[in-house]
C-alpha cells in the first residue's frame, strides 16, 4: 500500500500534514516521524480542500465546444449538434473524453456523472486517467420509437467491462427524459437500477415545453409522472429540474432525490432559471453539474459554483441567496454523498480525494475567507495538484501525458469539421 | 526603439510574424529578415489576440475580497466595507492596488478605469506595473454636504502628478453619484473636464433605489438630471446603468455617452439586471467592467464576458442575446475606444497591446471556434503572454516582482483584519 505525505500543508487555516495511505487519508495531525514511498512539501504556501464532484455532464462533447452558440435550443440540436454526433467514431468519443477529463483534473474535478449514447470509449477514458466516473446505460428512442440501435450495442458493452472496472466507475441506468423514452422503458429502468443496486441519472424538467408536452400527454408534471413510475427515489439523479411546481418539490423531498444542478448551461440555452430558494427550503438534495462542453462551455467547477450563485440571487432577488458555504458544499460533499463516494471532506478514514491550491496567487489575496474565494474569486490556475483515490493525477499544474491527450482531441475536432 | 518580434504566431487563424517598434505595431507578416532586440518563438503554439480593457473597478477593493459577502447593499456598505476603508492606510492602498493590477495583468487585462477616494498610491502602483490606467478626481460629499478632507488633498496629489505622468496613464474628473455629489459639484466637474479634455466618470443608476429618490428630489431620472446638468456627453463613462427608460437610452444615445456594464457585481449585489438587448437596440457604446473585488469578488475579464452573454440571454428569455462576439468586441476594442486608447485590435500602426494565448489548453479543444472559446470557456489558465505599450509584462505566466507584491498584498490583508 503506497503511503503519501502531505507535508506542512494549510488545513482550515492550521498548518500540518497529512498522511494518505492506499486510497484513503490515514492520519492527520504532525507526522514527522511517518515511513513513505513519497512527500509533497507544501511549505504552508498550499491549502489542502475537497475536490469537485460534477453531478451531471456528457464528456465527449467537448469536441462540440463552440460549434454552434448563441442559437435557440431546436435549431441548436437539430441543424447542428445531432448531425455531427450521429458521425462520431469511437475513436472520437475517447479523445474527446479525453478532453474533457484532462479539463476536468486542471479545474479541480475528480469525478463526473456521464450520460452519452456510446460510453465505452468514455468509461476507457476514466479508467486510464485515474479519475471516478458514473457512466450511464443509455435508455433513448427515436422518433419511431425504436432506440438506437449502437446504444444498444453500447449498453451490452458497458455490461460486459463492468466486471473488471475499478471501484472508481460505477454504472448507472440512464433514461434520457420523458420526452424521449417509453413509459415502459421508464419503469424498466427503474426496476433494474432498484435489482443492480444502481443509481438512476435522467434530465427531468429542463424547458416549459418538456413539462408543457408532458402535462398534455401524461396530465402530470415530469415529476409527477416519474414518481407515478417509481423512477423517484433516493437513487435518482434529476438533472436540471428548472421548472419544478411546490408540488414537484413535495415529491423530491419525500423521496430523498438527488437535484443536479446546471446554471451555465440553464442561462446558456435559456432553458429558465433554476428556483434555488425554493429548492433549498424544501430541503432538496442539491449537487452542481456543467452539463456538456457545447451547452456550457466549460467544465470548470469553479466557474459553475459562482454561476449558482449569481443565479439564484437573481432568481430571487436577494444577495443573500445561495451562500457561498452552500454552493461549495454542492459542488463537494453533497455530490460525492449523492453518488455513494465516502469523500468530500478532508478526514481521516475518508477515501483520499483532494486539491492543494497554491495560495501564492493574486485572486486569492485578500485571504479572508478562502471559501469565498474559491467560489466568487478563484480560477484553474490556483490549482496545483489533485489526487484522486490517493493517486496524484495532476502536479505543478502538469498532467502526466496531457501533450498526447491534447494533440489527439484537435485531430478529433478536425475531423468533425470536415464532415460538416 | 526596442523592437519586438513575434514570431509564428497564430493571427486569425494564420501564422505570421508580428513586428513590434517602440509602443506600436510595425508590421505584420513574414520577417525573415527583421533585425530585433528580442524575439518570442511561438511555433504556432500561440494566438496573439488584443488584451481587455475594464471599464470600472475599485483597484484597492483587493484588500476586501471576501471581507463580507453575500449581505443586503446597505448592511455591506455601513457594517462592512465603509469602517474599513476608513482605516486603509497609502501603504494599504499601494499594495492592494498592485494586487489588482497582478490579477488583471495574469487575467490578460492592460487597461483599468479607477475611482477611489485616496489614488496616489494607486497611480504609482500603475506607473511602476506598466499597465494604463485612467484615475478619478473624486467629488464625494459626506451626509454633512462636505468634501472629505483625505478626497481633497489627494486629488491635489493627482493634479500635481499629473505633468510627469506617462501617457498611458490618463486622469479623469470622478464626480461619484447623483446621490453622493450636490448639484453644483456635478457642474463644476462637467465644466472642468471639458476644459481640461478629460474624461467624466460615474456612478450612475445603479440601483432602483438610487432611482427613486433621485426622481423624488429632482423630478427626473438620474440620466435625465445629469443630461441636464451637462454631465452627459461622449466623454462620460457611466457606471452600471441597470435601470435605465427608454428616454434614457435615447439621451444616452443622442449624446453618444459610454456604459460601463459591470455583470457580476450587479448581479452579486443584487442590484438587478442590465438590459443589454434594449441598449444594443439603442445603438449605446457599450463597454464591459469588473468593478471592484469586493463585490465581484475576481478582476478577470474572461469570466466577466460570459457573465455579460449569460445575464443578457437570462434578462431577454432569449439565447441569441449577447453573442459571443458583441461581449468580446465590449472587453476589447469598444473599451480602448471609449478612453481614446488606440488598440483593441492586431493592426499595423495602433498602440502594441496584445495578449498570447496559449493553445495547448483542454479547454480551447475543440478548437472551432477562438472568440467563442475566449468568452465561453476559457479561464486565466490559458494566457501565457500580456503585452502592454510595447512592453512584455508577462511571460510564461510569471511577472517580474510578483513574489513581493503577493506578500505585501497579504500583510495588508492581515492589518485590515487587526484592525476589524
Amino acid at each position: 500500500m503506497t503511503r503519501l505525505l502531505i507535508s506542512d500543508v494549510v488545513l482550515h487555516g492550521q498548518r500540518t500534514d497529512v498522511l494518505i495511505a492506499g486510497n484513503r487519508f490515514e492520519s492527520i495531525g504532525p507526522q514527522p516521524d511517518a515511513v513513505v514511498d513519497e512527500v509533497i512539501t507544501c511549505n504552508a504556501r498550499m491549502v489542502i480542500v475537497p475536490p469537485f464532484y460534477n453531478a451531471h455532464t456528457h464528456a465527449a462533447m467537448t469536441l462540440l465546444r463552440g460549434y454552434a452558440d448563441d442559437v435557440e435550443l431546436a435549431e441548436w440540436l437539430t441543424d447542428h449538434i445531432w448531425p455531427a454526433e450521429a458521425q462520431l467514431t469511437d475513436e472520437d468519443i475517447y479523445a474527446g473524453s479525453r478532453i474533457a477529463i484532462l479539463e476536468m483534473i486542471k479545474s479541480g474535478t475528480v469525478f463526473f456523472n456521464d450520460m452519452y449514447w456510446d460510453q465505452s470509449a468514455t468509461v476507457r477514458a476514466a479508467e486510464e486517467m485515474g479519475v471516478r466516473a458514473a457512466i450511464g446505460l443509455l435508455y433513448l428512442s427515436g422518433p419511431d420509437g425504436r432506440t438506437n440501435p449502437r446504444s444498444e450495442r453500447s449498453n451490452a458493452e458497458l455490461l460486459e467491462m463492468a466486471a473488471d472496472l475499478p471501484d472508481r466507475i460505477q454504472i448507472t441506468e440512464a433514461p434520457h427524459s420523458v420526452y424521449t423514452v417509453p413509459e415502459a422503458s421508464l419503469r424498466a429502468a427503474a426496476e433494474s437500477a432498484a435489482e443492480a443496486g444502481r443509481l438512476l441519472h435522467i434530465h427531468v424538467s429542463e424547458t416549459r415545453k418538456e413539462n408543457a408536452d408532458c402535462l398534455a400527454q401524461t396530465g402530470r408534471t415530469p415529476v409527477a409522472y416519474l414518481n407515478d413510475l417509481g423512477v423517484i427515489g433516493p437513487n435518482s439523479i434529476l438533472a436540471h429540474c428548472v421548472h419544478l411546481s411546490d408540488e414537484d418539490r413535495g415529491i423530491l423531498a419525500e423521496h430523498d432525490a438527488v437535484i443536479a444542478h446546471l446554471p451555465a448551461s440553464n442561462m446558456k440555452l435559456c432553458s429558465g432559471q433554476f428556483d434555488h430558494t425554493a429548492a433549498r427550503a424544501a430541503g432538496l438534495h442539491l449537487t452542481l453539474g456543467t452539463d456538456g462542453a457545447s451547452s456550457n462551455n466549460c467544465l470548470s467547477m469553479l466557474t459553475e459554483m459562482k454561476l449558482a450563485s449569481l443565479s439564484a440571487k437573481i432568481r430571487s432577488g436577494s444577495p443573500t441567496a445561495a451562500r457561498d458555504h452552500e454552493v461549495y458544499e454542492m459542488a463537494t460533499v453533497a455530490g460525492a454523498l449523492a453518488f455513494g463516494i465516502d469523500a468530500g471532506v478532508i478526514a481521516e478514514g475518508g477515501l483520499a480525494d483532494a486539491l492543494l491550491i497554491d495560495l501564492d496567487q493574486p485572486n486569492l489575496i485578500a485571504d479572508h475567507n478562502l471559501e469565498s474565494n474559491l467560489v466568487y474569486a478563484a480560477d484553474s490556475s490556483v490549482i496545483d495538484t489533485v489526487i484522486c483515490d490517493g493517486r496524484v493525477l495532476m502536479s505543478g499544474r502538469h498532467v502526466p501525458g496531457e501533450e498526447e491527450i491534447l494533440e489527439q482531441g484537435r485531430a478529433a475536432a478536425a475531423r468533425v469539421r470536415e464532415r460538416r
